[in-house]
C-alpha cells in the first residue's frame, strides 16, 4: 500500500467525479469558443460554468475575470510580463518559487528594478522593510501565499493592505492554497491571483490561472486565436480573451470544474479543518522523534498543509528515498524550486523531506508515517 | 444523430486508447519530475515515451527536443518570441492563422521588421517574391503548412529548401497538418515544427508543443520551476526544460501519446489515404449542388482534409446554423481566425462553411451531409 503525501506537487487522489466529468467532455467533444454550432457551443458553457464556480470561491463577481491557463506557473508569467516593464519597481519576498523568481530575475535583466523582502524563519517577511520598499514607479507587490517548503503562510492581509494604501495592485501566487485556504477577495485584499487547478483545487494537471481584480489591466502574454472578433489582426482587448488564446484544455478544465464542485460538496472550511488536524498530528508526533529537525514551526494553524522536516544532518534525499522504498511513503524530498527560502532555512545543501497530506488522507496513514520516520531514525542516527 | 465535420478545430472522436490512459495516468497520479519518489518518476517516464513516439513520428533522434505547450498557439509564441528580436526580419504568408498574425503584429511594433508574401487564390504563396524577401538581417521564416480556411497545403518544401539555401530557420505551423499528413524532419527542411495535440493526433485538449532541429536554440519564454536545477535562479538551459516551466499536462500528454499511438497501428498513410478519399467525395458531390463556390481547388490530394464551400452570397453562418439545426450536421462557419487568407478569398464578410471529416468520418455520413447540403441550397437559393 502506498501511503501520498505529496500533495503540495500534485493532489492525489482525485475525486472521482474529476474523472468522470473529463471523461463526459471528452466523449461530447467540441472546442469551446470554436464555432456557433452546439457541440462548441455546449463546450464553451462548459468552461463557463467552472469560471463561475471559480469567481464563486475566490469572491468575484464577474467570471469573465477568471482567465485559464495552462498551470500556476504561467498565470505568474502573464501576471508579471503583462504588467513589469523596464523602469518599473517591484517587490517581492525571499521565500519565492522559481516561478517568481524566474521571470523577475529575466525582468530584471530588462530593467526592471526588485526589491526582494528578506526574512528569518520564524518572521518570514518584515513588515518594516516592506512597507519603507515602495518608490514612485513601484507597480507591483508579487508573493507567495505559503512557502511550499515550510507551508508557513505570508502575512497576506497586512502585505496586500499596504500595497492597497500605496495603490500598487498586490499579485498573490496561490500555488499552495487555492482550495485549501479561504481566498475571497471581496476581504482579502489581493487584485490578482495565480492558482493551480491540479492541487488544492483537486482538478486534473493542465489547468490553472488567474483571478483578476476589476481595477487591474493586464497586456496580452500569449497571442493569437480567441474564437472572438477573427477579423482583426490584433488580440481582443477584453477578458477572458485578450489573456486566452489558443484552443483550451477544455477537458481539463471541465474536471477542474468537478474538482471545485467536490470541495464545495464537502465544505471548503470542513477540508480545511481535516487537513490541519492532520498536519497537527503530523507535527506533534515528529517532534518526539530524535534528531527530527522541523521547519516552519510547530502549528499548523499557521501553515498551509505542508509539514517540511530533516534527520540530523542526513541529506534529505537518503530519507525520502527510504520512506519510499521501505516503507511506500511518498513525500517529497531535495531541493523545492525555491533556493532563497531553502538558504533562510540553511538547508540548500540538505534539502528538507516534505510531507503534504490532503484530506483523503487518514489518520492511520499518518500514524504509519510517524512509525516509518522514527524507524528511519533510529536506523540513521 | 450527429455528424461531426469539425476535425479542424478538434478531432472527435478520440480513439478509445485516449480515454483509458488518461483515465490510467489519473489514477496514478504523480507529477512529472517533481521528486524522487517512484510515483512522479513513472509520470515523468510516462511523459518521456510520448516524446519518444512524437519524435518517431516527426523524425527526429532527440526525444528531448519535443517540447510540450498547451496549444500549438502557445508553441508559436514560444518560438516566435523566442527567436526574434527588434532589428530583425521575418518572412511570413497571408494565409497565417491569428497564432502567427497577432504575435508577428506585436513583435513587429517592436522593432520587427515583417514580410507578408501575398498569394492569390490557385497560388497561394509566390515563390518568387518569397525568394527575394530575403535580407542580411533575416532571422526566420514562418508559414502554415495549410490553410485552416481552405485546406490549401503550401509548397513547404520549397519555401524550406530557399530558407535552407539562405541560413535562415524554418518554422512551419503544422495545426492542420500533424497527425493528418507525413511530416519527417529527415526529408522535410523544417527545423522547427509547431502541432496541436487535439487535432489529427487525436489527443486531448490542452497539448501540443514544438519540434526543434538541432541547430536551432531557442530563448525561454515561460520561466519558472522545471524540477531541475532547483537551485538556480535562472531558467536551466537544455531542452525541453529550457521551454518547459511549471507543471505539465501529465494526463494529457498521456492522452496525446494514446492517440499517437493508435494513428501508428493504423498507420498514417492509410490514415491520410482515408482523409484524401472523404474529402474528394464531398468535394465532388459539392461540385454538383447548384450555387456552390468551392475553395481551394478541387483536388483532395493537394489539401488538408478540410473543404470550404459557400452558396451563393448567402452568409455562411446562416448555412452552418441550417445544417446543424436541421440536419445535425457540425460544420464550421463564419471567419476563422484568418482574416487575410479570408481576404484573400473574398470571404472576410460571408465567410465559409468548413466541413474537416476524419478518418472516423463514414461515406454514409458523407452522403447524408451531400444531400442536406443540396436540400439548404434547394430552400435558400
Amino acid at each position: 500500500m502506498m501511503i501520498y503525501l505529496d500533495n503540495g506537487a500534485t493532489s492525489w487522489p482525485k475525486p472521482q467525479e474529476v474523472k468522470l466529468i473529463m471523461n463526459e467532455a471528452l466523449d461530447s467533444g467540441g472546442n469551446p469558443g470554436r464555432g456557433g454550432h452546439g457541440v462548441s457551443m455546449e463546450a464553451a458553457r462548459s468552461v463557463y460554468r467552472v469560471r463561475e464556480l471559480l469567481s464563486k470561491i475566490f469572491g468575484i463577481n464577474k467570471p469573465t475575470r477568471v482567465v485559464f491557463t495552462s498551470n500556476a506557473t504561467q498565470a505568474i508569467n502573464t501576471a508579471l510580463f503583462g504588467i513589469l516593464k523596464s523602469g518599473d519597481h517591484v517587490i517581492t519576498s525571499s521565500l519565492e518559487h522559481n516561478a517568481v523568481t524566474r521571470p523577475l530575475n529575466v525582468l530584471e535583466n530588462r530593467g526592471v528594478k526588485v526589491t526582494r523582502i528578506s526574512g528569518r524563519s520564524g518572521n518570514e517577511f518584515s513588515l518594516e522593510e516592506y512597507a519603507a520598499a515602495f518608490r514612485d514607479n513601484t507597480k507591483l507587490v508579487v508573493t507567495l501565499h505559503a512557502s511550499n517548503i515550510s507551508g508557513v503562510l505570508l502575512p497576506v492581509e497586512q502585505i496586500g493592505e499596504i500595497a492597497r494604501g500605496k495603490g500598487v495592485p498586490y499579485l498573490l501566487d496561490a500555488a499552495q492554497t487555492a482550495g485549501v485556504y479561504p481566498l475571497d477577495l471581496n476581504s482579502l485584499p489581493v487584485d490578482i491571483l495565480a492558482f493551480p487547478g491540479h492541487k488544492g483545487l483537486l482538478g486534473p494537471q493542465g489547468t490553472g490561472g488567474l483571478v483578476i481584480g476589476d481595477n487591474c489591466s493586464l497586456r496580452p502574454f500569449i497571442y493569437g486565436g480567441t474564437g472572438s472578433l477573427s477579423e482583426l489582426d490584433s488580440q481582443p482587448d477584453f477578458l477572458p480573451d485578450a489573456l486566452e488564446s489558443g484552443t483550451l484544455n477544455g477537458v481539463g478544465i471541465a474536471g477542474l470544474g468537478g474538482g471545485v464542485k467536490y470541495l464545495l460538496a464537502q465544505g471548503m472550511d470542513n477540508v480545511r479543518k481535516r487537513e490541519q488536524q492532520l498536519c497537527q498530528s503530523l507535527i506533534d508526533g515528529l517532534l518526539h522523534i530524535p534528531g527530527v529537525k522541523l521547519y516552519g514551526g510547530t502549528d499548523a494553524a499557521t501553515k498551509a498543509p505542508i509539514v517540511a522536516f530533516n534527520l540530523g544532518e542526513i541529506d534529505s534525499m537518503i530519507v525520502g528515498d527510504m520512506l519510499d522504498e521501505e516503507y511506500g511513503i511518498i513525500s517529497r524530498a531535495g531541493l523545492h524550486c525555491a533556493p532563497h527560502a531553502h538558504r533562510m532555512l540553511g538547508t540548500i545543501e540538505q534539502g528538507v523531506v516534505r510531507l503534504s497530506p490532503s484530506h483523503f488522507t487518514t489518520e492511520v496513514e499518518i500514524g504509519e508515517t510517524l512509525k516509518a520516520v522514527a524507524k528511519v531514525s533510529k536506523e540513521l542516527l
